[in-house]
């Protein structure tokens, strides 16, 4: 059992993000590199995510922002949206996101972040958990 | 004259970013492709960054984040850093969201990103215009 | 409905390079952001591929080649090398454009271009609509 | 029957990565590209992959690393994480280029690459062969 | 001396790009790694470039598309301008794929592509020689 | 002064790598976010780069190859490819692992990476120190 500080933190920060999914995240990565598990809590999770500066919520935005932009981890956006919605973004903001990402990125990367939100959102109305494992 | 609605609406937005560094941008732009000017202040800024949902301050900041996080346009990064200032964010906001770019996109991504608010806020605190055309 | 002249010749650019794949696009864009799909068919469609300047089987053909090279947009690639196809690009074209790409973006872009140049070739061949929505 | 040194060399470097992948992807190759199939035999496998100065499976584990923080080619660093263990790399080896990935080029990729290294070390113990081809 | 059919070959595609700037091309790459210019000069521009199926000039514009969607290799994407210029492209023709790669892959590609455009044409109109070395 | 196990470990391999590099580094991040500095002494550095499983060496070759595909990160690269020679990384496999990228990440990529990996190792050979900071 860490009881560190910096892991306390960072498992308080990815269980506001996502209680279910984070759990299933820890395990799926206990599973495969049980060693650095607790780096993972502990770096993006204890040390960036919890810094004030930004709120949560803010900062699920922008995450949800740049993973739309770059276009490479689709898993991993379909999981942010979803913990930008649990940390109190609007699903109209991160509408917004998208269709902005257009401008700056290109249309495809933002028709593709458009669906994503689509199908999260869809999945969330009907009371389902999360179902991309990211 | 363009007198539509989406264009005045644009160069508001424009002006609203970066009043100097606006203008010089559209001459840039008149130089190169002259038919396409009044495209690029309708669409980007008369379209996107005008829609409701999305306060400026906030556009700024994720289109911050993402072209931190895509690493491929130094120039248009320093743009939009000054004009997030310009619109209201925090400098320690947008060194916030330059710090959580190394978890989503990688410490190079985050570190130029660093390098390059630097920079801007040095130019502006001492009285300079943009240096760099985006 | 609008009446634009540059939503008429987005719609009939648009309908140009796959009409029923088009018609799909506006009705799934229509069920997540309904006020922004008129933009879609104006600006992609009706400002910039409708440009006198490239003929529209050479617009496809470098659309293709770009997305090929990104490798972040895979369903929009398949959608354009249909495209391409319905605006008089020959296969063969879209084939040496795929292999070009070997130079520019690597192997595995390539190769995956080329797999799914084969895929919707033999989609076509079968006499079947466009199955990847993008 | 292409007899030219480059060729076969390129031929026993492919083969010696993944011989019955290597097989099915030259067939893959052969029926979309058939006057393409002996270039790409020469060119990566014969000129490149075969150079002294770096051995094979060091040479598998920096295509494993590039592909991870690419995060563009995902059937392809399937293949080559199977090849990287074919050749000699531990499978604790390209966890560890895996989870260094997330420094440069950030979390998502790196989790994507170990999740695909999970995968396709499953595999290899059910005693199957690569499913992905790529 | 290397009189193989494939690096001739390659060795007129490259000078029909650009003699002088291909003749540094290859005098930098000798500098750095003498055994492996040959193969520069026989694949790329030996199999890939060489091959019938689409025009130099053709090649081209797909290369400098792919290279401003890309934003990565600066260098080479005015290399290849001046090259589209030299195998036949119309300075139109590039800025239309330039404009066009804004809906693509986004404005800020598409701006470097356009600016770099006008560098290239301003120094070709001054009559100087390639500045930039890639 | 932070005593951790953690930060020291940190130091310690940022130094191996670099260091009047890694302390011009440590500067010039302890002027732009003073309390993150301490943060990038401990994850990469103290947390990832120093696990065992992969040598100080290998770990800077499968770096110097992802930055180098990923085309992103010049500055960065640059220090990298100093850092591999500091480790024992011999140049000659640099420049393997430089061409190697063509095949994976295209030959702009993998030029700009020997360019990089000349001016690097003329730099070395004058007695010079980084003049990159990243």
């Amino acid at each position: 059992m860490n009881n560190s500080e910096r892991y306390q933190r960072g498992l308080r920060t990815l269980f506001a993000l996502d209680e279910i999914g984070g759990q299933q995240f820890l395990e799926r990565l206990e599973s495969i590199v049980p060693d650095f598990v607790d780096r993972v809590v502990e770096f993006p999770f204890g040390d960036v995510l919890s810094r004030s500066g930004l709120d949560l919520k803010t900062r699920e935005l922008i995450t949800v922002a740049a993973l739309t932009a770059m276009g490479t981890a689709p898993a991993q956006l379909r999981w942010h949206i979803r913990s930008a919605v649990n940390t109190g973004c609007a699903r109209a903001e991160l509408i917004e996101a998208m269709i902005q990402m257009a401008v700056y990125a290109g249309f495809p990367a933002a028709l593709n972040g458009l669906y994503a939100a689509k199908e999260v959102f869809d999945e969330m109305d009907a009371g389902a958990e999360q179902t991309v494992k990211a």
